[in-house]
């Protein structure tokens, strides 16, 4: 059967592939999920069978990620853009200063939504350079009410492969959105990280939160519902109807990491596959360059440029016609994109790779 | 191949049932959408495909409702939760008053959450009664920012057949979640009207808003992005990833209604539909009784009682066996409740029916 499958080289930043496996799991469940007539997006949320897929869920994650029982795990809805002004609206007392790492699109949103609704600093920023690197220092103020960065940024293809250290008592918050279960992570070390769950995890429509416990103490009163993480938290994502089908897939999503040897499974595949691409760019003699310094080089999202925009423009629609979709950069960076997220298979690289160099035979 | 289908009854509030040929689409579409190699919710949103599926969903709403073009359709997330908290602060300006309709859990919520953030006035309730009507008349404030109202409350069952009237130059707003596209609607007396997906429309995870362009003009400046109205609308729901896999289910239930002669066709199939279910309440001799009044009846919620508690218990059980599932009503009313949404065939109600006949047989 699976042959005859027309599946895409899909290398999209989000939403992006999901792993095959999971898909049919989805696709064969879809009409009568486990013999009770029901479709999952049929099922009341209340129901023992979505309460059972949730909580499993949540084990799941809680396992995967070695969570102490300390935090709590909560599913919500409005994407990371919601997060930037539930963070702040939050955690961040009145006349309180939170601090932001900026080192690309999504961390500079992040603290666009901050500066709306109160005091925020820039204890680093790496836009000088077009974001093509995380800071080799930080000015931290030892007061802020939280230290923020974003642990992937998309559009520039740059990685924290350590946590920026926290002054003493000032909470780490991070946007882990797009390398959340890409690799094993010290939770401890965070007091609140949060992830969309499109690029390695599943559909679109979910934000998984993971947040220590002591953090619900700032949460002030007559916070929207939907805006207190305190509700979320006790109510265990059901206070309201739930994104049910995105919950569903993120627990499928969660089985299949297990069975493919967990987050460390998931980081040696995935730091193969990186290394395959950054090496093709290296030996390419310069006709393809990395955006991103070697030291920040994403393992999820790798920008490169070539020598014109016309061959930038000419290789993604030559990769478009062999099937390999989403390699175009983002606007800010230009050139291409290849965004490797978990469920990117090693096969789907090298035929990346082998393009790349016919690319360049026929064009260098 | 539909005989060896297991489909239940499905009478769940919400999450609730979707017509069988969409999932049934959904499901062949999984894999692979429209030969791209790649599921619905494994792509881009910005990809032609997808802005091709939400182009088209907005167009059918448009057309099933006559929309005039001086009207915006946004797709969101956080459900009508999250819409509570954004309409005062949307459209209410500060130091300003809010008239809110209660007829039931919803609209009590909504008022809640107003509350929170200013002003609000209780413009009628019908709590004495427990919400078994829509009120006779109203006490409205003039100068209110809007007045609100819920068309259909879910939990208690009762419905608005002719919408409330506010005073002139009073927008008025309305929680349409439970019977949006269960029959037409003159859009032109809403300022706002919006619904959750998840009963008639879709799956959970996106709510549709019909908006009136003059009502942006409200909107505050430095609102948090997700929350500001005008940002949806300006930037046609794809600010951030939007819910990607409900706007396309709800794209095919509105293909699903135009081949179903329309609104006009769902209105006359649901009218079927309750006025069977509540003859047979009213020919039960008082066996069963209905919790609305009967010109509040709510064509999808349908509350009723038995004569006792016990009695209720073993009714949903015995239903249950049958694969009649979701009819234990919420405890705030207690008994019964059948939601019979779109989704929900003439032939359910009839094998309900039936059912209620035997049971009380048995039992009267």
């Amino acid at each position: 059967m699976t042959e005859t499958i027309h599946r895409a080289h899909n290398f999209n930043a989000g939403p992006a592939g999901l792993p095959l496996e999971v898909m049919q799991q989805a696709q064969a469940e879809l009409l009568d999920y486990k013999g009770t007539g029901m479709s999952v997006v049929e099922m009341s949320h209340r129901s023992k069978e979505f309460e059972g897929m949730i909580t499993e869920a949540e084990a799941d994650i809680r396992e995967l990620l070695n969570i102490p029982a300390s935090y709590k795990v909560t599913f919500m809805q409005g994407g990371a853009s919601l997060q930037f002004s539930m963070i702040p609206m939050n955690f961040r007392a009145p006349g309180a200063s939170a601090d932001y790492i900026v080192t690309g699109a999504w961390s500079k949103k992040a603290l666009g939504e901050a500066e709306k609704l109160g005091a925020a600093r820039v204890a680093a920023s790496t836009k000088a350079g077009n974001f093509d690197r995380v800071p080799d220092s930080l000015d931290l103020d030892p007061k802020a009410a939280y230290l923020y960065y974003c642990s992937n940024e998309t559009i520039h293809g740059v990685e924290f492969f350590q946590e920026p250290e926290a002054p003493a008592g000032v909470p780490l918050v991070c946007d882990a959105s797009s390398d959340f279960m890409s690799r094993p992570l010290d939770i401890s070390k965070y007091a609140y990280l949060y992830a969309g769950a499109q690029k390695n995890v599943g559909p679109a429509g979910v934000v998984i939160g993971i947040l220590r416990e002591d953090m619900l103490e700032r949460v002030p009163e007559n916070m929207p519902v939907m805006l207190d993480y305190k509700v979320q938290a006790t109510e265990k994502s059901l206070y309201n109807t739930p994104p049910s089908f995105s919950i569903y897939m993120v627990g499928l999503v969660m089985k299949w990491i297990k069975k493919n040897g967990g987050l460390a499974g998931i980081e040696a595949r995935n730091k193969a596959k990186a290394d395959l691409l950054y090496s093709a760019i290296d030996a390419s003699g310069g006709f393809y360059k990395g955006h991103a310094q070697p030291e920040s080089r994403s393992r999820m999202n790798v920008t490169f440029r070539l020598p014109s925009e016309e061959l930038e423009a000419q290789f993604v629609s030559e990769a478009k016609k062999l099937d390999m979709i989403g390699l175009k950069g983002h606007r800010s960076v230009g050139g291409l994109r290849a965004s490797i997220y978990n469920a990117v298979e090693l096969s789907d690289i090298e035929f990346l790779v082998q393009f790349m160099k016919e690319f360049q035979t026929r064009n260098g």
